[in-house]
């Protein structure tokens, strides 16, 4: 420790008592931490100290770089399209990387996503993409690259070369209370979408019962410090903050997502996951200049399907073989006749999770199979006893604490609600 | 994990949003963190929050309670006479142990002082008193209820069944710069010493540049919080604030201290640690019914000197035995004439701790020869080129940085300073 030039104590209660860190001691307690030279006990007094005192912009920015500087920035200079690439905060039903990614490939852009696995109630894209029988989420580097350059677009798990620090730090922040500091969210974000190299980068916020940020305020500033520090470090940003009270779609669990996926890729699917698959794609189009393409006719054309089955394909996957599906089912009826007023988006996840979709610790495996289909969306007109939720899972003794989740999560009202819209603002 | 009732995590959210910790959850964090089942880095994230978000009195006084409930409270139901017992917060140059606790046994009580070592500017009781040759620290129970009966007055390192958790805590919180949080302090304090079993307990609260408090205000919190604690266990305690802006007497230095301890013993030494002396001994002597008794009288009467060289003695030390000296010695001298308005208690302590007379790490070993004399008090006139201060080192190289540390921390001005009062404030 004697050759170390800060020591972590001073950095720690430099953010307690409320000042900035200055930008030697961000660099070096980043370093050292992932070197281990600073410890855990040490990181997570500090994490607690950022998340109740908060980070100043520029020092934010500070601490994303070194974040960033912690691993390799990936190169995509051999990547002859503009690459464009997408990152949603995390919500319930939230599958549409999974048609957006084919869909912006098909319009001309390469979408380099390296994305992760669910936690708690919100899911996973590559737990999603797993369901496909064959479908690996590990790739090599060049292997990655070579699936850009041909089909446009690759889903894949992130390397351990990328921002090293953020995974070091997630894991710390998941068990010590400190995953809901706004500047610690941000940097960890932005420190891995800015590490994979994409020119251009569009963010889905979202805001409600099912998403970190429950309020507008809260999503409004966590989109204004990403986009920040996007356009910091030279990467095109926006975001979008949108609704997430209720499920998107009307399919929550690992294959059941993909099927749907595949019926917006087809033409059809629910109207809000096509509605944000599109806007999303104009967003991520315009990032890279190519805003003369309109993602809703290339959709309309069959062309993202063609790049959806280049994509699973180039990964191992076979698209047109049989999705798992879960060994039972039970439904869950209304109580009253009227009409469907709310259906609570964090206890639709939750419900999920339990049914096996999700896990509670990083080494648990998920149910391909398992999850939540709605049958109806709020501002239907249901009668008592009609079926409004069917859950699927492979345990039947799964189904009753799945219930318990969903108690006080359905309201049936006698009044219609106007519908809230998906998209509440853009922020740039 | 499984079998716990409760999770670190919810409680750590607790305190992070600023609510109180229920009582079981209270009782559950601080057991399972002795257990290891609480990791450190939870812990740590959980002082942090204490620390910028407070306790309740009584969410304190139960994390207290559960502080003293992670080992054994002493049984002194043995010791025939009453037992009473004085805590310092920690100065610069607080010898007062030394001559306090054979004057309060001379006058007719126990004293059963369970002591530490110093960590940082501020010296430690036990470093003291293993200045003198053949004294040793370590006691076993039985030999701890036995001195206490015959000689009436012990000195002692704390065993390992007094408050595990504050042990382990306290160890934590020294390297993720939570060390500065009242409720933490107070509570960290007040289980060791109400564990310690003493029927009555007198606090020194420090304040000033020297101590850990560096305001009335916040000492005067710090004191009632420790002392609603103390009477809410049974103990009945009362706090002194007094004066740490300059070091207390004229040493700071372990065998300085114990040689000045001695001269008060016998009947001379600094007026200041006198009047300390005899207030605390006031005190102690008060909380257990022996106001009549006056211990400067008896002070004056060389009754304490024989306890103290009975003390010394049953403790394996020679009383009479000459005390190490440094080898080398330099003097500081005034850069003008006038009067000493400040000298500064902090900058003495460092100074004396860089000459060798405290430690860095709880491991390394201190010298017993090192430390400083203050030549002068402020108050004093001065004359340009007058010795003020002597440093003592076994290591010549030391006293440069010894210097560096005291640059500033001597005002000589034209105006007398009237002087501060010694005790600021008593709070029962």
């Amino acid at each position: 420790m004697t050759s170390e030039p800060f020591d972590a104590v001073s950095v720690i209660r430099t953010k307690r008592d409320r000042r900035r860190i200055p930008d030697p001691e961000i660099d070096w307690v980043i370093d050292a931490y992932t070197r281990g030279v600073v410890a855990d006990e040490q990181m997570s007094a500090l994490a607690m100290a950022i998340l109740l005192n908060g980070m100043e912009r520029d020092e934010l920015a500070r601490w994303t770089a070194a974040m960033i500087n912690s691993g390799q920035r990936l190169d995509l200079s051999a990547v002859a399209r503009p690459t464009t690439d997408k990152h949603s905060t995390g919500g319930v039903g939230d599958k549409i990387t999974l048609p957006l990614a084919p869909l912006v490939a098909a319009c001309g852009a390469a979408v380099p996503q390296l994305s992760g696995r669910g936690l708690g109630h919100t899911g996973g894209t590559l737990d999603k993409l797993e369901a496909i029988p064959g479908w690996r989420a590990q790739l090599s580097n060049d292997e990655f690259l070579a699936q850009l350059n041909s089909v446009g677009a690759v889903i894949c798990a992130a390397g351990d070369e990328l921002a090293p620090a953020d995974r070091k730090l997630y894991a710390l922040r998941d068990v010590t209370a400190t995953v809901e500091a706004i500047p610690l969210i941000a940097s960890s974000i932005m420190s891995k979408k800015i590490a994979e190299g994409a020119q251009s980068l569009v963010l889905d916020v979202k805001v409600g019962s099912g998403a970190f940020m429950k309020t507008i305020e809260d999503a409004t500033e966590l989109a204004q410090t990403m986009v920040e520090l996007g356009t910091a470090h030279g990467t095109k940003t926006v975001a979008l903050l949108t609704e997430m009270s209720t499920p998107l779609g009307l399919t929550a669990g690992n294959g059941l997502e993909v099927t749907e996926s595949i019926e917006v890729l087809a033409g059809g699917g629910p109207a809000d996951v096509v509605e944000l698959t599109v806007a999303l794609a104009r967003e991520m189009l315009a990032g890279v200049g190519l805003d003369s393409v309109d993602p809703a006719e290339v959709l309309a054309g069959g062309r993202a399907m063609d790049v959806w089955r280049g994509m699973i394909r180039a990964q191992g996957g076979d698209p047109e073989a049989a999705l798992p599906v879960a060994r039972h089912k039970h439904v869950v009826t209304a109580a009253a006749s009227g009409t469907l007023t709310r259906l609570d988006a964090y206890a639709v996840g939750v419900a999920a999770w339990r049914l096996g979709a999700g896990r509670a610790r990083k080494e648990d495996p998920v149910s391909a199979g398992a999850g939540v289909v709605l049958l109806v969306k709020p501002g239907a007109t249901v009668s008592a006893g009609q079926p409004l939720l069917e859950l699927h899972s492979d345990d039947e003794a799964r189904f009753g604490r799945a219930e318990e989740a969903l108690a006080g999560a359905i309201d049936i009202g006698a009044a219609a609600v106007g519908a809230a819209p998906l998209i509440i603002k853009r922020v740039e």
